[in-house]
């Protein structure tokens, strides 16, 4: 059985997502449809972009197809694209929403979808998930190769993001931000473990200590319970990205940052000072 | 594989919803439920209506089941129906939420529903939609035809809404109101595209405007983008219903607009002015 | 098909619930996958007992899993266990949010859940929803006996809360409080139907009141229509428990009541003294 997953920018109180699964099961009864979330900040392409890049590897090779309709661009000149990538099917606006997995993919198909034959009869210009994404994502459900959604694109074809990498800055110290913060107020940023990890090494006699705003956290953490209750820590998450986490709080509400904070981490002499 | 749809007022965080969904799979494990939207203003009829004539026509015909649990009078002597129309089945409180459909289907059989047989064995004063909505729709989704669930009432039998459709007052403008408003905080109004549109065409050589409260648009667009970003505009949305939007902004904020708040179109002649 | 249902404080904005439902279908992808809610207060373990033990018993025997992932200890120490009982199978941290089913099962098979054969093969320290319960939930769903999970345990060797139940009161009180508020503002309190029975036969000359804060109520009602709009009202809920509501009206907002609150009921003679 094949699955679709639907991440959207929607919400939960109106009937645009079961208009989009309604449109689906009635072309293919079968499909297995799951949600991603629809609380994607009203156009937050950035936020889009993370989350489908922290949740489409658990899915299912050869029979997935992830749709996202992050679209602030609807009704306009903008594209539709249908990727295929990791053995997957990602269909959505041509907006850069899949940055993140075009940087990370080694191959992938490009198409730009303008094949009005899998769409549904009248198109509106305000809403292409049902008129476009459900019933097409519906037919590559059913087995209908990319390529017959429209022409192929090069790889560099796709608008991209400019996404913001973490840095080093003049004063060593690495640059990150906060790219989302979760239902626990963990404060998600941009600095990757990999990126963590060669930082830290710069100078081995050094511990890392990540400052948001005015406020120093010390504990680099396994698990949330390693501090004492209501204490910071930094840890790295289940995604793979550094966080700042409350053991039983909220860093959100306790540090009151909010999405784009910039979040710095220095190699303190004084930490290794505390272990001698 | 028969489909059930569920609208209800019950919001996300109980677990009423998901007590109904398990009724229905311990009676049909092979039906396939699909979440219309569980965040119904509490007991708001007049929403909820609109709502289900916005969702049911995208949904599969034949095997389609829609269940609409908006019951402020649970437990008391309303009675429940099942409508057959459209070719699909809906099963509502007998309170008026399914008045835009009952008003716009050209046939239909109408039911009471009242045999227990298909019912759970004890009946709470409180629950309904997991006693009886919950297993009711789960037999109609296995086939039972809805004349098993009791007498059949005539058409004019169903409480229905006393709908407020847009008129034109003393002053030659269009009145009517705004029924919902999106997470988007798009103010969708009951003026339908047919209504608005013999409306402009009372006089072809003046443009309409669209006026909320002291505020005056007067841009009709084709898509959100068709406005300088934070522009207000109108635009027939895609349920068909004109819509007063704000280009990557809020209209339900910028407007301070609520629920219930009246919409008036006027059409002018300075716009026409404008164009020479 | 089996039914695997969840059960999480993870929220409905993050993508944390869809991952574990990829991970779930990349290994049974023919199971059934249902929300019991996601809205726990982060790391509520009573709310999540109270909620589990209304719900349970509306989903199939034989080929329901549940699972509960309300986990404030993930990555420390804590066991997770699993355990049959009802004929139904649960899957949790053992942290004591099994403990109103332990208490009630006459006969259940516990183990401690330790076989990493049947976890993901890189176990983080902070999202053991994915890493375990997603996929232990899925090899059960597909038939594994729970014996292959890890050792059995003895029916006392699983945490428990501690259950604050109702008692009487050095004045003939009934004392109890608030476990939940739902989203129409019921008080959902810890008072069952036996136990408020019970009470009320201590003097049957006297009728029932229910005090919270300083408020009293004195209708004990069928349902929620059987008072004037906007008044309050107790009545036995559709899980079971006393509740107080008011018709067509919000008792948290009227009462600004809270989780926790202290309810008393009193027998009361002035209300005998009305019906004479």
């Amino acid at each position: 059985m094949s699955i679709i997953t639907l991440m959207t920018d929607f919400g939960a109180i109106d009937e645009y997502v079961a208009i989009m699964k309604g449109t689906i099961f009635s072309i293919n009864p079968s499909v297995n449809i799951i949600d991603i979330t629809h609380q994607i900040d009203p156009q937050d392409l950035i936020e889009a972009a993370y989350r489908i890049e922290s949740v489409y590897k658990y899915f299912p090779i050869d029979n997935t197809i992830h749709v996202i309709v992050v679209d602030p661009g609807v009704g306009s000149d903008r594209s539709i694209i249908a990727v295929k990538m990791f053995d997957q099917i990602f269909l959505a606006p041509d907006n850069g929403v899949l940055t993140l997995l075009l940087n990370k993919a080694k191959t992938s198909t490009i198409v730009r979808v303008e094949n009005s034959k899998y769409f549904l009869k009248s198109i509106s210009r305000t809403f292409h998930g049902r008129d476009i994404f459900a019933p097409v994502s519906a037919h590559l459900s059913k087995g209908l190769p990319i390529e017959r959604l429209g022409p192929t694109l090069y790889e560099n074809d796709p608008v991209r993001l400019s996404i913001q990498y973490p840095y080093i800055s003049e004063n060593d110290e690495l640059i990150g931000y906060v790219i989302l913060i979760d239902r626990f107020g963990n404060l998600i940023t941009n600095i990757d473990l990999e990126c963590f990890q060669k930082f830290c090494r710069l100078d081995m006699k050094k511990t890392p200590e990540v400052w948001i705003g005015s406020s120093k956290i010390s504990d680099l953490a396994q698990n949330y319970q390693s501090v004492e209750p209501q204490k910071p820590l930094m840890i790295i998450g289940s995604r793979g990205y550094l966080e700042i986490a409350v053991n039983r709080g909220n860093a959100g509400s306790r540090f009151k940052s909010k999405k784009g904070d910039c979040v710095k981490v220095i190699l303190s002499k004084s930490s290794i000072d505390r272990r001698k």
